[in-house]
């Protein structure tokens, strides 16, 4: 046991190390089956090479943003005590494994795909088989390198700054140090992610509605028909939108809810085993446990008959790694951290007194807080399914309001996405109430950690999503026996409810993520208060809630825009290439791949440097409180809308699916094609953007901004109680006298 | 001068008498005005009646609520020392004059709209004579039983509890418990306004889009053809929406806004030639001066000729109005305010020393926080004005997004509305931020007054907009010469720019409003901080930034099924009165009229209750600090979502009727019944709930949850640090031994 404590630290990567094996294993499992005949490969062939060609693209735009941010952070590393120039190191690596973890479960996902459909002429449970384990190599390369990539710098900055620095405390300025530098490493993972969330959404969105818009309803040939010249686009899109772009995000989350704790766990004083560090490790611990249990949830995940429900077997694999990783949490918990009471050094006064009204928290409420987490993440889970689910209330009443036209269908689907934020919310402000009930502001972090532990898990029953997908629209394309279509719709209907209760998963694990980096930053910025009931902070607060709506405008216009592109140009070939309704032409597919391209990789720049550059300008110009203020606006009004827009999406989604088995509208039933079911296509077209491209980048613009301000934090500490109020005072103070201002804040 | 100085207090009430004076003649002139012929004054009656019948129905309503209301706030005024049952009788004034104003405008609106329609048969300059004087009664009826009602109560309470009590001083409790009690008035006020508001603003639009889907849609026929069962019930909304529920929810502005200031008033310690009361008073004199001036504006407002602008006259009106009381009220800031610096007394600490950082002001500094409020909410107008006008940017894309069908149309006005939220949010945070820059927290109420000043001028000139709406009514039904149509149409065009710039103006003034009474509600609460950095108040902003989320959706899912049931009616009617269209049988208006009196009723209950009853639960339970997050939270959402909907909605329907003229889209001139504009009509459609139900709706709904947390703010003074921490401590103290705990903050 001594040895374990010792190395503790060091086993960290190696369980990272192991996610990447497994990864690798599966990996070439996929690899070895059968790709099809000749015209599957062609198909899946422009499909891969679509996807690289999207990514070669955003990687030299990123590249440049990467190498100019990198020397702005290294420049500003040397500006202050309790940073380095090494973050900008740290920001680089970040950024790279971002990016390589969401070009790992493409290349996968772009392999998987037409082996699912290969599959899926033989059995569903193969079929099921190949789509999840390419979902899963996408799980564990994500959660691999995000281990090994945190866990490694942990390591060295750790060694650098505060091990093998003599008089240096765990939780003194050395170890603050080293963690800053640190936070470049999530801020590097999380700038990727909302150019790959915001490129990817646009890309595959403006792919969607134009190859609808101008297929189904125009020439009136069917999803992924071969004919439409934006079908190989789209299936681009679900690659570049639904794996890489979250691969990325939730790369980012799981980065940044353990740094946010760490951070946190700094200013817990600890008589442990560890050196006073377990705080600093449980959360990367858990991490690891995490994958640990996700890899063997994975293997939960069969069927045996045609008839097995694969929502079940995805469930068992589901519930299997949750279940796991919190019985061992809870031993590790009891292992690692000691006995007695623990409190954040923030809420002692300068005679290391506890200051009045802050209580202690033990390891059994740590426990407790993550238990909370948990539970959070299952409920959301729940909520969101049962918005955006077929047969529920809210997509029943949408389906009812399409009988009187493409209006009520919209009002009716605006009003379940606002309604739909209720929920969520209360139980998001009951997880921060006991959270912080249970462990003090260290509790809300864990309670995010613990959510994010089966990142492995959730991520490869994302991914499998999107996979089967593919693997329908392979099949259609090749026009293959009905059976084999029928068997990928099977997968593809319950990837969109993952798709679904996924989104409910993120949004609150990034809620969770943003409000634990917020403590972060407030220690780190060396504030006492955020207090809104000052005007300037209340200013903030306004403006901060405003970011989400011009984000998710710049997002959605995008989509408009590009779809708009892409309609003039399937309309252009139609006319122009004769024969390609009879098949005897092939459609310019790659005409239309650089459409979106294209304008994915232009309209992805505006709104990202918003969410990079706000922060910043507000933080200096008006100092720590106000960014506070700022940042509550962001989460607050993000989630709201983030919830909002993707149930919304989701229900019109559902709604428009459900006619396709007919549905029942005042006594009469309505299939395909008939008016309330044009109605619903509406619904459907106006919530693909919504649900996939704003409504989802509302996590990372979250929590993006608030790793920036924590990467900023240290350079604010001298401006705190420098708000407009106290300039004027010394203003005024110093033409009477001269007076010497000090500012005698530490960290 | 003296005598001036001893009787201010007196000549408030009675500048209220001039108002309602003027008002009288006007309306004497309206209505000896022609009312047309027997078929022109039979539509008008059914209209007339309709509007009666819905205001009876929500009277009866309404009486069961402030019965219920009034019993339980006499009760509640019984249990602490700062304030009276007295407050029961203050809400029903309150209650009752808004209601009176509403009644007062919608009796003379359905007199002025067939005397604008028989005034427009001989000329333009007569209709505008007819049409704008009738909205100027509805604007100095509230604007006057406003200032009678406040000044008059204000005169008693002040009397009662302070003037004639020993020793009682004009900054302490006695003067806090006259205020205490006078905020029922406002109280009474905003309630009634909120259910006239959501009541009126569901009755409009189910009628409106109802009597659209089915008479424009399915049947072919034009606006307001006497053909449609539904069209009286149409233009019985444009009265009870537009007219009746503006005029409540504008009362309930202009009295919250003096109110608050008066609060925070009792806060400054003024040697001025008043009692010391000056700032308390200073926002009903401006009220006053801008009432005065109110009635000099609209001499301005007259044309000559068909051709002079209607929407120039407007503004000359407006314009006067504004400057003259701007300049007026730098004199009565000049005499009323003493010279010297004056502080907030809440800033003081225990020893009567000004705490650190904060900054007293002077009487030019409140001053130039009036000029600040002036500036915000003619920018706000100008803002509002440029994204739903025609011709401009934003009206433009959604026209160009409309051919590409229904979809696109709605992504464009969605994105439109979202990002019509920038500038209004930068203009107000900077508004915040000048006014408290220029007089503290005294400098934001008094730019909220200095704003609403001019109350009778701008609801005059909204008012105005029904009229001449129901005026084209009339004539179409009527079927009136081309020319008095066109007559009607130009007025019934200035008067939708002019409801979307009063929109504009409204939520600007709505957020100044709620921002002074949240500062007042500190101040009586006697908390110190609002800290969105502890967990409790940041779970608090979390629940209030969700509610106008869950209250839009209530209040257009409620349109969504009332104009269903609107729709079924018609085609039932259509369907089982032969002759109808043949113009053989008259449609049963009445059963139309009873559907939207019906579902508006039922349906304004459930977001009026969520609006009154949440501060009071979150009060109680969970202390004044969290009350303060869910305040702020309530107050960021409910601006972003009322400009994002207001907006939205404007310019949607401007693109609609950009289709009249014809409007050029990729080089091909598209009119009215093309594939585009029949997309149009959906992005209208579906905005019609949005700019005249949930988003106006919003202004009342962040105002009336300020004023029940203040009116509830001295029951939560003992609850100051009993926040759940806190309770804990004192929990795990009294395990250990008996501890007494006593609170010893006061006021």
């Amino acid at each position: 046991m001594d040895f374990l404590n010792n190395y503790l630290i060091y086993l960290i990567p190696v369980i990272g190390l192991i996610g990447i094996l497994a990864m690798a294993v599966k990996a070439a499992w996929v690899t070895k089956q059968d790709a099809g005949d000749g015209d599957m490969a062609q198909l899946a062939g422009y499909i891969a090479d679509g996807a690289m060609a999207f990514l070669r693209a955003e990687w030299k735009v990123l590249g440049y943003f990467v190498v100019v941010a990198g020397v702005l952070l290294a420049w500003s590393g040397t500006t202050v005590a309790t940073s380095s120039p090494v973050i900008a190191i740290s920001f680089l690596i970040g950024a790279f494994l971002s990016a390589f973890a969401g070009f790992l479960g493409m290349r996968i996902a772009t392999k998987a795909n037409v082996r699912t459909t290969q599959a899926a002429r033989s059995s569903l449970a193969k079929a099921l088989k190949v789509s999840f384990t390419g979902g899963t190599v996408m799980g564990l390369g994500v959660a691999g390198l995000a281990i090994i990539g945190l866990g490694s710098l942990f390591i060295v900055f750790y060694t650098i700054y505060v091990k093998n620095v003599a008089g240096s405390t765990v939780n003194g300025e050395d170890m603050a140090k080293a963690l800053d530098v640190l936070a470049g490493f999530s801020l590097g993972a999380e700038s990727i992610a909302l150019f790959a969330r915001v490129g990817g959404g646009i890309y595959t969105k403006a792919a969607d509605v134009g190859a609808d818009l101008v297929g189904k309803v125009e020439a009136g040939i069917p999803e992924d028909d071969v004919r439409n010249p934006a079908t190989i686009a789209d299936n681009v899109g679900d690659n570049v939108g639904d794996v890489a772009g979250m691969g990325a995000d939730l790369f980012g989350s799981y980065v940044a809810t353990m740094l946010a704790t760490m951070v946190l766990g700094r200013e817990i004083v600890s008589h442990d085993a560890f050196g006073g560090i377990a705080p600093i490790l449980l959360p990367m611990v858990i991490a690891g446990l995490g994958l640990i249990f996700s890899i063997v949830g994975a293997a939960f995940v069969k069927i045996k008959n045609e008839t097995d429900s694969v929502q079940k077997a995805l469930n068992m694999g589901n519930w299997a790694s949750i279940i796991l990783t919190a019985i061992a949490t809870y031993f590790v918990v009891q292992w690692m951290l000691p006995a007695g009471e623990f409190h954040m050094v923030r809420d002692e006064d300068a005679n290391h007194v506890i200051k009045s009204g802050i209580i202690p928290f033990t390891k059994d409420g740590v426990f407790m807080s993550i238990v909370v987490g948990l539970i959070v993440g299952t409920l959301m889970s729940i909520i969101t399914e049962y918005y955006t689910a077929m047969g529920k209330r809210p997509v029943l009443s949408i389906i009812r309001q399409s009988s009187t036209g493409h209006a009520t269908n919209i009002i009716g689907g605006l009003a379940v996405g606002m309604e739909s934020t209720v929920l969520p919310i209360l139980v998001l402000a009951s997880g921060i109430y006991g959270s912080y009930h249970f462990a003090g502001l260290y509790g809300v972090a864990i309670a995010a950690a613990g959510m994010m532990a089966t990142t492995a898990m959730q991520l490869a029953i994302d991914a499998f999503g999107p996979i089967a997908d593919n693997a329908g629209g392979i099949a259609e394309m090749s026009r293959l026996p009905e059976e084999v279509r029928h068997r990928t719709d099977n997968l593809d209907a319950v990837g969109n409810t993952t798709a679904a209760t996924g989104k409910g998963f993120a949004i609150a694990s990034a809620a969770l993520t943003s409000l634990a980096l917020f403590a972060a930053f407030v220690g780190v910025a060396g504030i006492e208060h955020i207090d809104i009931y000052k005007a300037d902070v209340l200013a903030g607060l306004f403006v901060g809630g405003m970011i989400p709506f011009i984000f998710s405008a710049l997002c959605i216009s995008a989509v408009g825009r590009a779809a708009m592109a892409m309609v003039e140009e399937v309309r252009r070939q139609f006319r122009e290439i004769p024969g390609i309704m009879e098949y005897k032409a092939k459609p310019e597919y790659e005409k239309c791949v650089a459409i979106s391209t294209k304008a994915s990789i232009r309209e992805m720049v505006a709104p990202g440097l918003i969410a990079l550059i706000t922060p910043i300008i507000i933080g200096f110009a008006f100092g720590p409180e106000v960014l506070g203020g700022l940042l509550a606006g962001v989460t607050v009004s993000g989630v709201l809308m983030g919830i909002f827009q993707s149930n919304a999406g989701g229900a019109w989604d559902n709604a428009k699916k459900s006619f396709e088995k007919g549905v029942e509208i005042n006594g009469e039933i309505h299939y395909k094609k008939s008016e309330p079911h044009k109605a619903s296509v509406t619904g459907d077209t106006v919530g693909d953007p919504f649900k996939d491209t704003s409504g989802p980048s509302m996590n990372i613009l979250i929590k993006l901004m608030s790793i920036v301000s924590l990467v900023i934090a240290p350079h604010l500490n001298h401006l705190v109680d420098t708000s407009p109020r106290i300039q004027r005072e010394i203003h005024r103070q110093s033409l009477n006298t001269h007076v010497v201002i000090k500012t005698d804040k530490k960290l």
